[in-house]
């Protein structure tokens, strides 16, 4: 089961934390870019070229550090075509590398549409007698506006591959209550009604750790909506948006733990990937050294959960 | 405004319908996929060749018809980079043939992260000084659990670009209620309190025809809520999924319309691309025909929806 592995990497490494690769080009040294743009010209291949050197030095300055990096398919779509195939080359590196791939997709359809989405990402594609993965991440995450036929694809193919789906539930976002928040009738909220089918939806792909690959996004900036996520889904592994760039807390983060210290990844993306410029590690590295820099503030922000996680249970 | 230059079309053609290009490997002709495979190989590339001279074939034949095609990006991204490509291609293709083009993603995220995928879709993506779109869709289907700051970048695109969103409201598929159809604490369905933002979000957008390029989807399989949701989504125009072969009738498709006979355009996908082979066309069309069974259906779906609106119009 994928979060079986998940959790045996994060273990590992005692890191409950995942880097997102959003290569934006402004993010990109100038070296690098300019490097690419010589040899691919400057259009959608050079810029792709560029953000493939970019993640790949990250992906080596990290996959000691951290178990799993997430890709935001966003930022590679911007670039057409040849954006995906730099996220293509970013999962296949991160994957020999030892990486888990988390895509972040928040993909979502009917149900046959489900499945193709399904196929491209966690499953295999059939041509002719043939079945190969297509982008073969680990995990996907989804989005549960359209209800369980919208998901079932995606919970077989988990089962079916050893791979894992995080369901959006409480997004980080500042709106994200205009809808998530809405009450219901019985009194609950979107997000806890939502939480509740995750619940059900993960025993259908538990693993050996009593943790579902079927997990969830609770977003780090709403940590009281985090603990009372985290006591409807029990079993689901939560993935933690919205820590550090968007101002949520090591503390606000480890809210969407378990007792047992494990339940819950943490993501930083601009934080780690812009570390070089940031207030905290200006001056100590430059553009060039930006990988250096990423690594450290992994490891820093590793630590800041570690402690975060130990001063928690120190109060129970 | 994208909306306008919808209408246009729609009136040009006297067709409020368009054809979704979901192109599966098993819909495209044996002759085409051997030629496509012994150039290509049987992977990938092979693949998408065979998709690309299908939807070829399909604009063809459909665009004096239909006034827009619906590629669903599921079906391309199966087929991992080189399904892109064909999707980039079907795209550039419809263009050249004068047909208006939604990309059905789906696609919702954070802010920051809406704004690449609008990008990527509806805007232009800049690399160092040039600005030039990737994927250059007229329109995109987007998914509103997020809110409104999920959205907020979408629509200032549509201002910008002359684009167009259709905002998923209440989906066609069974399963669609266990969310969208959630009762809130003031008595309306989640897919009311969506519509509701869908009408309002809408002002922003407004063209010259009294409707909005802040569209809505709303499935045919639900004739009731789209009655109601006409009514609290007046200025919207309306993309009606789920008629054909997932069984909407055409008397429930034309529920999504107003009175003046505009605000809504009904998808088929595969009744169109598969007609040869239905029950209706059967032994009139051989696989290699599949094009032209595709243009008499599309035909006679438009026949039937005009048929419906003028019974429709005829009972008021």
């Amino acid at each position: 089961m994928f979060v079986d592995r998940l959790i045996t990497a994060i273990k590992k490494y005692d890191n409950p934390t995942v880097a997102g690769l959003d290569p934006k080009l402004d993010y990109v040294p100038a070296a690098i870019r300019d490097k690419a743009f010589r040899a691919h010209g400057e259009g959608f291949r050079g810029a792709a070229e560029a953000i493939t050197v970019f993640n790949k030095r990250l992906i080596d300055a990290l996959c000691d550090i951290v178990p799993a990096v997430k890709p935001q398919l966003a930022y590679y779509e911007m670039y057409g075509t040849e954006g995906i195939r730099a996220f293509e080359e970013t999962c296949r590196y991160a994957r020999t590398k030892g990486l888990l791939v988390i895509a972040d997709g928040k993909r979502n359809d009917i149900g046959s549409t489900a499945q193709a989405y399904s196929t491209a990402y966690l499953g295999r594609t059939k041509i002719e007698t043939n079945e190969s993965p297509a982008f073969d991440a680990d995990a996907l995450t989804v989005n549960p506006y359209l209800g369980y036929d919208g998901i079932k694809p995606f919970i077989d193919d988990c089962v079916s591959y050893e791979k894992g789906i995080f369901v959006l539930v409480k997004t980080s976002n500042k709106s994200s209550g205009q809808l998530q928040d809405l009450v219901t009738e019985d009194g609950k909220h979107i997000y806890e009604k939502v939480a509740e089918m995750v619940d059900e939806w993960g025993s259908q792909a538990m693993g050996q750790n009593g943790y579902s690959s079927v997990g969830a996004v609770v977003g780090a900036t709403w940590p009281d909506q985090a603990a009372v996520l985290r006591g409807i889904m029990k079993k689901a592994y939560i993935l933690v948006p919205g820590y550090g760039a968007q101002g949520g807390t090591a503390a606000d983060a480890v809210r969407s733990f378990n007792d047992d210290g494990l339940g819950a990844v943490i993501n930083a993306s601009r934080s780690i990937m812009c570390a070089w410029k940031s207030e905290r590690w200006k001056g100590k590295y430059t553009e060039d050294s930006f990988d250096h820099a990423a690594r450290e503030e992994a490891i820093r922000m590793r630590n800041e959960i570690r402690q975060a996680l130990s001063e928690r249970d120190i109060s129970h």
